[in-house]
């Protein structure tokens, strides 16, 4: 008998994703073992399996009774701005009463408003806030969080804001891939003088992010009236030289050729893709870019417009998945609810839904030989959902069916303690007068 | 100084519902009080309004703090499916692969396969399932619910299926209010003899039911293809013989003139309405029937069709949201995820969506002086929220923001403790082997 820290035991469906990410006809091949278990040593899956033959096989200090629930890889999500210092409900009330987003934008409402409140923010108020989100994001089974800066809009606020995401996943059982989207939308004072502030970003912001290692990936808002084809470009190519890798907001509510400047660039993805042509799909499959789909935006915008994502899948592309949580335009950063929805509007399957949003979105962060499945010698990234199986995921929603989470190995979310999933929650405080 | 038994303060924004059932413009009034707090005596609300008025006034037992946090009444689901058997994952597959829900039906799925999963099912087995999915319920602010039978389609069955209510209701802190819906659907064996189940619906199941007081309400599937109009008629007014009220599934895929018999027939609700003409609106206007609404339900159906909700306000109804939770159309129990489905979808606001799910669903349980809003004599049910108003509560979704609910006067969800919303979870057990 060997000796292991932790074994996950007779899991009545457990989902391995193993194998690497998956494409075309094999997007749902997501490698089910009936009583199924993981053995884990330190952070790493030792063994995956039957459960019986782990069983016969480990000597486990600790084990997590899986009967009767569903066990995947923790969630990878690619996509996310957490980094915010208001929330944005009044907005959400606006749209409702039939402004667009892009109105909203217009009159200092959108990303400029969340500008305005991240600037007078402290970078502790920051941590705070944002560590919280990660709480969050873990309590529904997310493990690896792409976080992205961009309510800044400065050197001092981007990099504020890079800084916050650094220190709030210190120490922290999610794994946060952070990335700089100074360009996220021209801030008021460049607004007439878009060239300065697109000099700034390459000459200034992107230099001090890269030298102060702040930043795995770069990111541009590149949408008509945001940053055009050629300034994102230049944007990107500069982020390039400086060793920054690339992500690319591409063809959200209008084909701008941004898919296609994504593949030029071999970006490791090109997300949103709502509006993306024949044309920037086959630039994609040629280029190896995955496609980051984000139906949880299309639902929060009352869009009836979602990417066209069974064409991505049928061109051969990665396609993976995102919450996009952010405060204006999809505010969860639940990845059961994006499955459900993904599953509703864009016609994955729950196995192809899946595959997006664990493997194919490790992909996409070029993390697939570290998360993203239950492999021997992989991160020990796991959740355990109060689901027979996996259909039952995106099935049952609404509610959070997670029971434990394990992140490098250790129990991080229990049902029953909850310690990461309630974090203080002083407010329901209840005492004695 | 008055002794109370429970005191709740420091709400940053109390919603108190109070005044009565809303219409037209007034739907969105829902009674504001900054810095709020309810004093609770036995299972009565002794009194409502700013805290320092009431910690001026009462000597509590024990306080909840609510500050940073919303309170609204606990809210009233006026339309749920709860006693089955068996979960329908593989059919949301197989909706997501492009067949319908009326095809899935016409293949042996849908209702008539959760008809045969309850018929082989014990009493025993639906109280035990219909509890955890109560406690579910309340685990996200539901604190009345309407619960039909409907999935039993014979005498022995039904009354099976509402005695299981019944009894899983008895102690429980969710207050139910059973509806029998043996005209759910025809069953197989009646399948060539529709005549012959609608004299059994009459003749037989709801005298029974009456007798037995098994359920407050009779409802009746019509719709083309189920129960025409001329049949339910005959249930709707055989039920009225016996002393049942009335509510209708009305015009849910097409106008079928249903909402026209629900008004007729005085019912005190109509629902679904999605298909529903003005002519049909007009009549329930007239008849003061309250019109339900159920939005998730075409979101789970991935329709592009809602119910016509700012024409139904506009008309003056009486309008009123619930979860429709079922396996097969609907798969959740939150309200929170409805009300941010109403509000996208609906259209409605906010706050005109938190008076469709409290005060005005009371209404269309004819609950409207016991329960759905907080005023002095009223059962104490109330949810403090983590939200810091009720326009955040919509706009956070995917996640359960509740903090605590109060039952007729108990704390019976705590965050911290999570009595009531875990309820035995045997699933993640962590042991030394």
């Amino acid at each position: 008998m060997e000796p292991c820290d932790l074994l996950v035991i007779h899991a009545s469906e457990l989902c391995t994703l193993a194998g690497g990410p998956r494409t075309g006809a094999a997007l749902g091949r997501i490698g089910i073992v009936a009583d199924g278990g993981v053995a884990i040593a330190g952070d790493r899956i030792a063994a995956v399996g039957p459960s019986p033959g782990l069983l016969a096989r480990y000597r486990p200090r600790r084990v997590l009774d899986a009967a009767n629930c569903l066990v995947t890889p923790g969630f990878v999500d690619a996509h996310t701005h957490p980094v915010f210092a208001a929330t944005r409900e009044a907005e959400f009330e606006m749209r409702v009463q039939g402004r667009t987003y892009q109105e909203i934008a217009a009159a200092g409402g959108g990303i400029r408003s969340s500008v305005r409140a991240v600037r007078a923010a402290s970078e502790d108020d920051l941590v705070a806030s944002t560590r919280r989100r990660l709480d969050l994001f873990l309590a529904h089974g997310t493990t690896t969080v792409e976080a992205k800066s961009g309510y800044g809009l400065s050197l001092a606020d981007e990099t504020k804001s890079l800084r916050a995401i650094q220190k709030a996943a210190a120490g922290h059982p999610v794994r946060v891939v952070p990335t700089f989207l100074g360009a996220h939308e021209f801030p008021d004072e460049y607004r007439d003088r878009r060239e300065d502030y697109v000099r700034l970003l390459c000459d200034e912001m992107i230099p001090a992010v890269a030298r102060d290692r702040l930043a795995v990936y770069a990111d541009v808002f590149c949408e008509k009236g945001v940053f055009e084809v050629p300034e994102s470009r230049r944007v990107l190519e500069a982020a390039r030289d400086h060793g920054l890798r690339l992500r690319l907001h591409a063809d959200e509510f209008v084909d701008s050729g941004a898919a296609a400047l994504a593949a030029e660039l071999r970006a490791d993805s090109a997300d949103h893709l709502m509006a993306v042509s024949d044309r920037g799909i086959d630039a994609l499959g040629s280029a190896g870019t995955a496609a980051v789909l984000l139906p949880g935006t299309s639902f929060f915008l009352a869009l009836s417009r979602f990417a066209p994502a069974r064409r991505l899948v049928d061109a051969g592309l990665t396609v993976a998945l995102g919450t996009d949580f952010n405060p204006g335009s999809n505010m969860t950063c639940s990845m059961p609810m994006i499955l459900t929805i993904a599953c509703l509007y864009l016609k994955l399957t729950p196995a192809e839904a899946l595959t997006a949003a664990t493997i194919n979105a490790a992909r996409s962060l070029r993390l697939e030989s570290e998360v993203g499945s239950l492999e021997a010698g992989k991160r020990a990234d796991l959740v355990i959902f109060d689901a027979p199986n996996h259909r039952f995921l995106p099935y049952h929603y609404g509610v959070n069916l997670v029971r434990a989470v394990v992140a490098a190995g250790r129990v991080v979310v229990d049902d029953r303690v909850r310690t990461a999933s309630n974090p203080g929650s002083p407010s329901s405080e209840s005492r004695e007068p």
